[in-house]
């Protein structure tokens, strides 16, 4: 592999593309359209492995995403982001192009799609579930009834169906709350469809975050799952018991440029600008990554003994055990699994793979 | 001005330059080598602005940032990050081309510069006057005296003094225990100073971060400050009491996506990938960012009823209060100033001015 001298993300293209096989092969077994979410990831290159697999419905979180991955060949894209309905003209040119879903939750947005949108455009209904970000509760049937009015008697807005993120998991205290809260969602899209499914026959249901995709054996309605983080994995999803440490496709590799062993404490290259300032609470520590041990170049277990406890700009503070501080010197590289894969793949940009191949971010 | 449909990240030059002009006449007036800090705005374009005004030397915290620089035309750069000696190339490369001053905290990387460096170049030794980041106590003569004999004896390693970044102005608790925090530094670097001036006469103390050398008064005994931040200023700034709401340079535009009256909640398109996720307490809230009263594109005066309260990756969560979310309307563009201009500028890669131009970003 080619010298490593300063902070860069290492993709581990075999783990990455054994989670995408994974969770094809579930999404498949329960006969669910499999719609993953490219926010992770936002690599052409990547998106060519999920093509390779025979994945042709992604989900993106902006238009500029979605021209990006439309500009690679991408024909059915839904944006799972309220529509943002200054970007018009920009959502009119994209839809003359492929089959584009946008995702509305006012009776405003779907008139101001109504009269400004020109072509064939499909519809998701956002329903918030329970995770109070944005979306319409599902016991809203006053506003939901008022859309879908606008979108009957429209001629190029067609009624998709009811989209969810159960985004709450990511706050849950084990795996056990996190498959109540996917059974909770699941159970009131199931009835919202009930609802609705006899005036708009062809209507689906789309869920699913990647703990409750990875958890969960329950997918019983749903029609459509939409997990993104899945693809990498990262310390979050460790931590909340979602993956092993050994599924993690993405590692930072930093240089240590100065050690303190008066106060435990390593010093490398590697801050919020590449790893982002997202933390998590690991055993009692707010912490911003965690190191691996690594055998042959991969990384498949945690080392407890260095911790990510700081972040600046371009500084990360490690704090390591009595033990471990011994083994370190300046000018090694610590390989360092992020927090939140997709934060920290947004930063940095790019991936190297371990066969030395260089895959852009958007 | 040009239409703005997405997050997209405002300079007003005149401010900035306001900014710029400021804290040049500061070090001008106490007779300070002023070598600003350019990790903050990271662009060509602004560093021009610095160099009408006369000002040559600048500071950086990494490599890339010193040849995106030096590729510009600057010939005097300090790289404020300790060595990582993995780049012993490109520093030597660098060093041939300009003057460049390198930072360092043992005897093992002096030795390594040593041995490796094969231009004159210029090295601060890095000293913690209490941020506990990274450095040299004062007080660890031991290891001064052990790089500095090797510097002496060394043909290419020219001592240029000591450099510190009393960042624990940033945690301090009002402005007088920043005033307290900048004593504290000044006092140990002269004593520091006065124990190694006979043996090199030339060398110079280097100090100054943003919130010392806003509000102190007293340089007396310092050589040369380097902040950076105050280019833009931005919320931490603000709430820490070390600039006006009126002396921020930088602010986003985010649109309104969706509106959520039960819950005095509005979504706009701007989120972790934006403004970074940087936080403050604020009034007893955590909060990522805040509006601004804006007047003809100019913003002036918070507005403490719109408080950005959470962020994922592409959606922000505004808290409003009952009065102001009447006059939202989705399709509206908020005005929010960002918690820490370095990280959202990281991210954003650009800035548009009110003259309609874009300044990149490195």
């Amino acid at each position: 592999m080619q010298e490593i001298t300063e902070p860069t993300l290492l993709l581990d293209k075999a783990k990455c593309k054994d989670n995408i096989d994974k969770m094809l092969a579930k999404a498949k077994s329960r006969n669910l359209i499999f719609r993953p979410h490219f926010k992770t990831h936002q690599a052409q290159t990547i998106g060519k492995w999920f093509k390779e697999k025979g994945v042709t419905k992604i989900t993106v979180s902006s238009l500029k995403m979605a021209n990006y991955f439309a500009n690679d060949g991408w024909k059915d894209i839904t944006i799972a982001f309220p529509v943002n309905i200054l970007q018009i003209t920009s959502l009119n040119k994209l839809s003359n192009k492929i089959e584009l879903n946008l995702t509305i939750l006012s009776a405003e947005v779907a008139e101001f799609l109504n009269k400004n949108i020109e072509h064939k455009t499909g519809i998701f209904v956002k329903i918030d579930t329970g995770y109070g970000r944005t979306g319409l509760k599902s016991t809203n049937t006053k506003e939901i009834d008022n859309i879908l009015k606008i979108i009957e008697l429209s001629g190029n807005l067609v009624f998709k169906g009811f989209l969810a993120h159960s985004g709450d998991t990511y706050h849950a205290k084990n795996t056990d709350e996190i498959l109540q809260i996917h059974e909770k969602s699941r159970t009131e899209l199931i009835k919202l469809k009930e609802e609705y499914i006899h005036d708009f026959p062809e209507i689906i249901i789309s869920l699913g975050d990647t703990p409750s995709c990875t958890l969960s054996n329950n997918f019983s309605g749903i029609d459509e799952i939409r997990p993104g983080n899945f693809v990498f994995y990262d310390l979050m999803q460790y931590n909340l018991g979602v993956c092993k440490f050994s599924n993690i496709a993405i590692a930072m590799k930093c240089p240590v440029v100065a050690i303190h062993p008066e106060r435990n404490q390593v010093i490398i290259h590697g801050g919020g600008v590449h790893f982002s300032k997202e933390s998590i609470n690991y055993k009692g520590n707010t912490i911003y990554g965690i190191a691996a041990k690594t055998k042959d170049e991969k990384w498949n277990e945690p080392n407890n003994d260095i911790l990510l406890t700081s972040l600046s700009q371009e500084h990360g503070t490690l704090t390591v055990s009595n033990s471990e501080i011994k083994n370190i010197s300046i000018g090694d590289i610590i390989t360092i699994i992020p927090i939140h894969a997709c934060l920290t793949a947004n930063l940095m940009k790019k991936y190297l793979t371990f066969e030395n191949k260089e895959i852009l971010h958007l």
